[in-house]
């Protein structure tokens, strides 16, 4: 997700004590009494955390803390309450790392938040497997540790496994449907790219972070499926603008190149001109699509301009701002609606 | 485990029936309502479910069923017990094949189960390591089906993560400690051995069926430390006689040549070695150990028959055997005496 837009002092306020709440996690999984550490393995641990959670926006576990303030309406939370909702944004963090490591491994990728992904540090390699399993089961310790009087603590180990479980049924079917050796871009259309980015994406980035937040609240997730509908057709939006940034992005904004055209990814863009190209454009894309030949690339961004995408993307975003606008603001609860007018203004229009 | 000392007839029975709730949970799981399949992806999961799940001995997830058979001391079980026992067993099935499919990728390895390895199989490939964390979060699934309503409910949940955490642990020091490339017996101590087999193995494979049959039982696990205890124990005892029967099992009996030595793997055999070895034998433990070379894996078996290792594991399990039986007497219950004396009569002394 993009940057929050809060002052600046109070952004790095709430991150500096988010980032001591993540210390204090780390420290009670290394004295976990589940398990006789040696030496050696509490060390790995160590630096496997380190190496792995901490480093990335943080976005979706700040948007926890962010969320349960303005569930609160703007009642001063204590300092316990900061604890608990941070606490849940680290699992979600421990998550995303979880599904990077693993990631990374799957796509053969080199790097990762600007250094080298885990399983391509010295003496790391294949143990990366058993590591992402660790981080995995972090979570479930976590919540233990800290929400087991708690009457929810049964709807947020639910959450957590429902969630985990969309993530990776949706990184399946981005996983089968994209092949490698098969190359085939037929299997690329509208529906499918919705349940891959819907699944893999919107459900950990999007949802989970407002439904713990809800948790912590007293809600009953049940109570909430408009909150879930709109959080998923955001996180759906937000991907999209990802996969549009990737080739129509300024690369000195959004700080990389994008190389979706050439890894043959089921990106919207390509979905969006099969859906508008003629028989001889058809022909063209399944020649081109896929390549590492930069002509290859430049042919292929050639035709997005030819079908006019970027007015397809401009339009498919000011429809989508107006639906999740007069959704949100159907919503019965004021709290509720600024949490959910937060997240919007976090990525509408964003540039990265 | 080996096969079940139970008649023919019955054991086949129960074979049956519980493979008849395979096809009922794996139904439910091509069909959840939490995620939409596409035909592809339900046609994905099948395939792997068939490949993964059902092909080993089965031994883990039958014990459930006899364990909770011997807690009810007698009763005639209804349907819907077996049902439920045979659900859990099958938790712990799809739990090892899970791992297995994780560990063969980290390993490297060839084949499971007279078959190729699942990432080897055509079309595969990495997608393996997203299809074993596909079977770890159809455990939940299945748990939310089936036991949601019931008290044991949230520790059921709690009992698999906290055995996963530990299996997962386990395997981490086993993975540190065996670091391909660095190659130092130093590091293959009686206590890491020990710890390597505890979490690695007799968790899942001793405490965790027993634990369910507990549960079902209306137990309090907290009630129980002298049962895991026990099973920990013995589950120890079981890797110890693996370790064993690597080395000196007939290969006709145990279906396949034991590779330990050259893989350097960190035995039983190697820790007992080492602690019995004068400066000159260690030197050659040292300069052996772990090479494919025929003639070296020669010369280790030539030193373990040297330092009588036969009589020493021969000790081992008779003590191991001793100390078990009058922990197991100790319990106040005989029907979990007999649960703890059904599992000790599978293993005791066993050739494969």
């Amino acid at each position: 997700m993009a940057a929050s837009n809060g002052s600046t002092t109070t952004t790095n306020d709430l991150r500096a004590t988010f980032l001591k709440v993540y210390s204090v996690l780390k420290s009670e999984l290394l004295e976990d009494p589940s398990f006789e550490f040696t030496d050696e393995s509490r060390q790995w641990i160590d630096r496997m955390l380190d190496y792995n959670v901490p480093g990335g926006k943080l976005n979706r576990g700040l948007s926890v803390i962010d969320s349960y303030k303005l569930l609160s309406e703007g009642k001063n939370l204590t300092e316990n309450e900061v604890f608990l909702a941070s606490a849940l944004g680290w699992c979600i963090e421990w998550l995303q790392a979880y599904f990077l490591v693993l990631d990374d491994i799957m796509d053969g990728s080199h790097t990762r938040r600007g250094q080298p992904c885990w399983f391509r540090v010295d003496k790391v390699g294949m143990i990366a497997v058993n590591d992402g399993v660790v981080l995995r089961n972090h979570i479930p310790r976590i919540l233990k540790n800290h929400f087991r009087e708690k009457a929810y603590y049964v709807d947020l180990l639910e959450l957590f496994n429902e969630v985990e479980f969309q993530t990776s049924s949706g990184q399946m079917i981005d996983l089968i449907t994209t092949l490698q050796g098969e190359k085939d871009l037929s299997k690329y259309t509208l529906p499918v790219h919705r349940r891959i980015v819907q699944y893999k994406t919107a459900y950990y980035s999007f949802y989970l972070p407002v439904a713990c937040a809800l948790l912590m609240a007293g809600e009953n997730l049940d109570d909430h499926t408009l909150v879930k509908d709109v959080l998923i057709e955001m996180g759906t939006y937000f991907q999209v603008q990802d996969d549009y940034l990737d080739c129509f992005g300024d690369p000195e904004v959004i700080g990389k190149i994008g190389t979706d055209i050439e890894d043959f990814k089921c990106s919207w863009l390509v979905v969006q001109a099969l859906e508008r190209a003629n028989e001889d454009q058809k022909k063209f894309l399944y020649e081109n699509y896929g390549k590492a030949d930069p002509a290859c690339v430049a042919k292929i961004k050639a035709l997005y301009k030819e079908l006019d995408l970027e007015t397809v993307f401009a339009e498919y975003e000011s429809k989508s701002y107006e639906k999740l606008i007069s959704s949100i603001e159907a919503h019965p609860s004021k709290a509720v609606q600024a949490v959910l007018k937060s997240f919007l203004g976090k990525i509408y229009k964003r540039q990265k």
